[in-house]
C-alpha cells in the first residue's frame, strides 16, 4: 500500500496536471448519478488521454490497492458509475478518448474511442451515408463506453438489435492493466469464444472499455409511421407476428401504450395532441423503414393493416399522412416519462420476457399490483417488439421526492414484478443494466449456477476487486 | 482414480446398455474425422439420453479423470470432435438428444435438443411459416449443438448473422457437471455480461452444450438472382457497398468467385452449364430476398446494376429470368469444392479480414503464394460480403491423399496466408472453428493478451483439463 499523496503523485504524473481532480477539487459531477440517487465519494477524478494511460493509472490503482469506477458520460439508470462504498477509490473518467478513428463505408464500421458522444458516432456515420442505429434520450451526452458496459437497449433493438449486436471490436484495458487490443471490422470469426463478450454488459467491473468497431447499416430513405388501436394485448401480440410476416425487416418500431399510459399524458401535457378517442385499452405505434424509395410504404403498410382489421385483429388505425403527423404520433411516445410523473410517484420498471410469455405478464403483473395497492395507477408502454414492456405503478398523491414515504410499497411491488419476470423466463433488466440499483434484486432472481459462474469470472479477471467494486454482483 | 472396468461400468448405469460402446465395439464412426484425416481411439462411445444423463457422465469422468469428447454430427472440418492423444477419453454423442423442445411464431423462437439435425430445425420453423437461415453443406446431417459450438457460418451470414447470432439462450453441462439452464427467448438482457458467449464457438472445450433456444425470422417469398462480371476485386467490394446502400436487406447473399475458380469448374465438370463467357477476372452472384411479393426485386436488381454499369463498376451482367436460370447461377456457386479437387492438391483456407481489407488481402496472398510456387493455380471463392473469402491454392498433378508428399508446400502457403491475415487483422478461421487442426496456426498468429485470456477462461472452468484436450488452444 502506499499513501495517498504518494499514489496521486503517481498519477499525476500519468495524466498531467490538468487532468488530475485531486483532495480539494470540485467533484460534484462525478459522484453523483444523473438521476440524483447516489451520491459518493472519491480520491481523485482522473481523465488519462490515451488507453496507454488508462493502462498506466490501472496499473498504478492496483500496486496501490485503489479501486476504480470507470464513468461515461454518467447518464446511467442504475449508478453503476458513481463511486459508493468505505474503499478508497477514484473515479476514471473517458471523455478525452473521444475520436473518430476510423469510419469506412465499405468496410459498414466504424472504430471509435470509447469517450465519443453517441450522437457524434451518430453523425460521423451519416457523414457517409451509414446508419449507426443506436438511439436514446441521452445521445447527446452518454458515451459509447458505456453504451456498450450497459449494453444499452433503446428504440432501434427491434430492427438492429442492442448495443451487444451492434459491436464488431473492442479494446479493454485489464483489471491488471493489460491492454487487450480486439479493434477489428471482422464480420465471421471461429477462433474460440468470443472474449469481448465478456466485457460488454459487465459495467466495468471486469476492465475498462476504451475503443470499440461498431456495425454501420444502409440509411433508411423512406418511412411510413401508423397507430393502431387494439382490445386486448393478446391481440397487439398477434399482430406483431403478423407485421413482422407480412413486412420483415422493414419492421422499425413496434412500440405498445396501454391506454392509461396514455390518459396520463392527456390529463398532464396539454400540449401534447391525441389525434384519436381513447376508446380502447392498447395502443401501437408502428413505423416502416426501407433502404429502397421505388417500396410504396404506406401501402404495404395499409394492406397489413387491412387484412388485420378483417381478422378483427385491430378496432382501428390511423397510418401518417405527413411527416408532421408522424411526428405527431412520436411525440405521444416520447411523452410516457413525463406524463407519468406528473401522475403521481412512479414505481418503473425494465422487464424483459420472451415475446410469448408477454401477454401472461402483463396480466399477472397489473392483477397482483392492483390487489396489493387498490390507488395504484398501473400504465405499460415500452419496446414490445423485444419483450420489453417497462411497467409503471403511479402512486397518486406522492411526488418524486418522497421515496422513503412509500419504502414498503416500492419493495412489493417490485417483488411482484421481480417474481413475475422470473416466474416467466425473464430478465429484471432488459436494458438499463443492474450497477448498485438493481444488485440485490438481481441475487434474488438470479439463476445460481450463472450467479456462479459471473463470480467466478470477476474472481478470475480482478482477483483484488479493483474494477468498480460493489457492482452488478449481489454481495455474499 | 478408478480402473476402466469399474468407470464403464458406472457410465452403463447411467445410460443403459444400449447407449455404451464399450470395448470391443465398433468405434470407427465416432473417432474418425468426415474428412478422414484424424484417426483417435476412445475408451468407450456413450450416448446420454437427456440433459441429466450428460451431466451424470460429466460427473462420473471428473471422478475418474476421464477426458470427454462431445461429438455431434462429426461433420466438422478441424478434427475438433475426434478423440486424439494419449489421455482416457470417451466420445460423448449428443444424437439421442433430438427433440424440438417448442416452437413459436409468436416469439420468432424455437428451443431445441443440442443433437437435432439442422435440417429438422429449418423444417420446423418452415411448419410455422418462419426461416430459420443457418444452411450450410452438412445441413443433412450436423447437429446444432456442433453448430453452435463453433459458431457455423454458412451462406446466410450476410443477411442473417453467424450461428452466435442467431442463439438467444443455452442450455450447457458445465466440466463440473453442473448444469446452466439458460433456455430463454429473451431478446433482451442487460444483467452483466452474457455468460452463454463463453461457450459458443468453444468446440466444447469449456462444457457441451444441451440445448438452444434460437432465433427465427419471417420467411422471404420473393427472390432475384444476378450473375455479374467485373474486372477487379476492388470493383466487386465497391458494389458490394452500392448493393448495401440501395437494397439494404434484401442483399441476401453476394457470392464471389475469380476467373479461375470458374475455369476449373468448366473444365473438370461438364455438366455444369456456364451460360456466359469467362472473360473477366471477377464473378459475384447476387441474391436479393424479400418478405412482400409487391417488391419487383428485378427491377430492384436492375436498377441497381444498370447505376453500376453507367459508373463502368460492371462489365456485364444476367439477371435470372426464371428459378430454372437462378438455380443453373446458383449450381456453379455450389460446384466450387468439386472442381477444384479435380485438379489437383488442393490447399485451402478459411480467413476472413475487414472489408475495408479485402482488396490488400487478396492481391498480397495471391502474388506471394504465385512467387512461391508458380505452377500453383490460385483460385478464390466466398462470402465476400462477410470479408470471408476462401483462398485455393492447388497444386496440379497431386491428388487429395498425396499430403505427405507435398507437405514442404502446405505449411509454406498456409504460412503466408496466415501472415497476410494476421497482418490485415484477420481471422484464421471465418467459419470452420480450429479444432486440432488449427491449433498451431493460431498459436503463431494470436494475440497474445486474449490468448492468456482463453486460457485463463479454460483454466478457471475446466481445471481437470477434461473437456476435449488438446483441441483449439495451442500448446504451451
Amino acid at each position: 500500500m502506499t499513501d495517498h499523496a504518494t499514489f496521486l503523485a503517481t498519477l499525476t504524473g500519468i495524466v498531467g496536471d490538468s487532468y488530475l481532480i485531486g483532495p480539494g477539487g470540485d467533484f460534484e459531477p462525478y459522484v453523483v448519478d444523473w438521476r440524483g440517487r447516489y451520491h459518493g465519494s472519491a480520491l481523485a477524478v482522473v481523465k488519462p488521454g490515451s488507453t496507454q494511460e488508462v493502462s498506466a493509472v490501472v496499473k498504478a490503482c492496483v500496486a496501490a490497492g485503489i479501486a476504480i469506477v470507470p464513468q461515461g458520460g454518467n447518464t446511467g439508470m442504475c449508478g453503476a458509475a458513481t463511486p459508493l462504498g468505505d474503499r478508497d477509490m477514484i473515479v476514471l473518467r473517458l471523455d478525452r478518448l473521444n475520436k473518430i478513428r476510423s469510419v469506412s463505408r465499405l468496410g459498414d464500421s466504424i472504430a471509435v474511442d470509447a469517450g465519443c458522444i453517441l450522437a457524434d458516432i451518430q453523425k460521423a456515420a451519416d457523414d457517409i451515408d451509414r446508419l449507426f442505429p443506436l438511439s436514446l434520450g441521452a445521445e447527446g451526452s452518454c458515451q459509447i463506453g458505456g453504451n456498450l458496459s450497459t449494453n444499452a437497449g433503446g428504440t432501434a433493438v427491434l430492427r438492429y438489435g442492442t448495443t451487444r449486436e451492434l459491436c464488431l471490436g473492442l479494446e479493454v484495458v485489464m483489471p491488471n492493466g493489460e491492454i487487450l487490443d480486439g479493434m477489428t471490422a471482422l464480420r465471421k470469426d471461429s477462433t474460440s469464444f468470443d472474449t469481448k463478450q465478456l466485457f460488454i454488459g459487465a459495467e466495468g467491473t471486469l476492465g475498462i472499455i476504451t475503443g470499440a468497431v461498431l456495425k454501420l447499416f444502409p440509411k433508411p430513405r423512406a418511412r411510413a409511421v401508423a397507430f393502431v388501436k387494439l382490445n386486448s394485448i393478446d391481440a397487439v401480440l398477434d399482430l406483431l407476428a403478423q407485421a413482422r410476416t407480412d413486412l420483415g425487416d422493414r419492421l422499425g418500431a413496434f412500440e405498445v401504450m396501454s391506454r392509461g399510459q396514455i390518459d396520463v399524458i392527456a390529463e398532464n401535457l396539454p400540449l401534447v395532441t391525441i389525434p384519436f378517442e381513447l376508446d380502447t385499452p392498447w395502443y401501437v405505434l408502428i413505423e416502416l423503414v426501407d433502404t429502397l424509395l421505388s417500396v410504396d410504404l404506406n401501402e404495404a403498410m395499409e394492406t397489413m393493416l387491412g387484412n388485420a382489421y378483417e381478422r378483427e385483429l385491430i378496432a382501428d388505425a390511423l397510418v401518417a399522412s405527413s411527416e408532421t403527423q408522424a411526428a405527431t404520433f412520436w411525440k405521444i411516445r416520447h411523452s410516457v416519462s413525463e406524463g407519468s410523473k406528473a401522475a403521481g410517484y412512479v414505481i418503473s420498471h425494465d422487464s424483459a420476457v420472451p415475446l410469448s410469455q408477454q401477454a401472461t405478464f402483463v396480466k399477472q403483473v397489473e392483477k397482483r399490483i392492483a390487489e396489493y395497492r387498490p390507488d395504484a395507477r398501473i400504465v405499460m408502454h415500452g419496446h414490445i417488439g423485444d419483450g420489453n414492456i417497462h411497467v409503471l405503478a403511479i402512486i397518486p398523491g406522492f411526488k418524486q421526492d418522497q421515496k422513503n414515504e412509500i419504502a414498503e410499497t416500492i419493495l412489493a411491488i417490485n417483488t411482484i414484478v421481480d417474481e413475475e419476470t422470473a416466474a416467466l423466463g425473464g430478465s429484471i433488466s432488459a436494458e438499463h443494466g443492474i450497477g448498485i440499483a438493481n444488485r440485490e434484486r438481481l441475487g434474488r432472481v438470479a439463476n445460481p449456477v450463472e450467479l456462479k459462474l459471473l463470480r467466478s469470472v470477476k474472481a478470475m479477471l480482478d482477483p483484488n476487486d479493483i474494477m468498480n467494486p460493489g457492482k452488478v454482483l449481489p454481495a455474499q
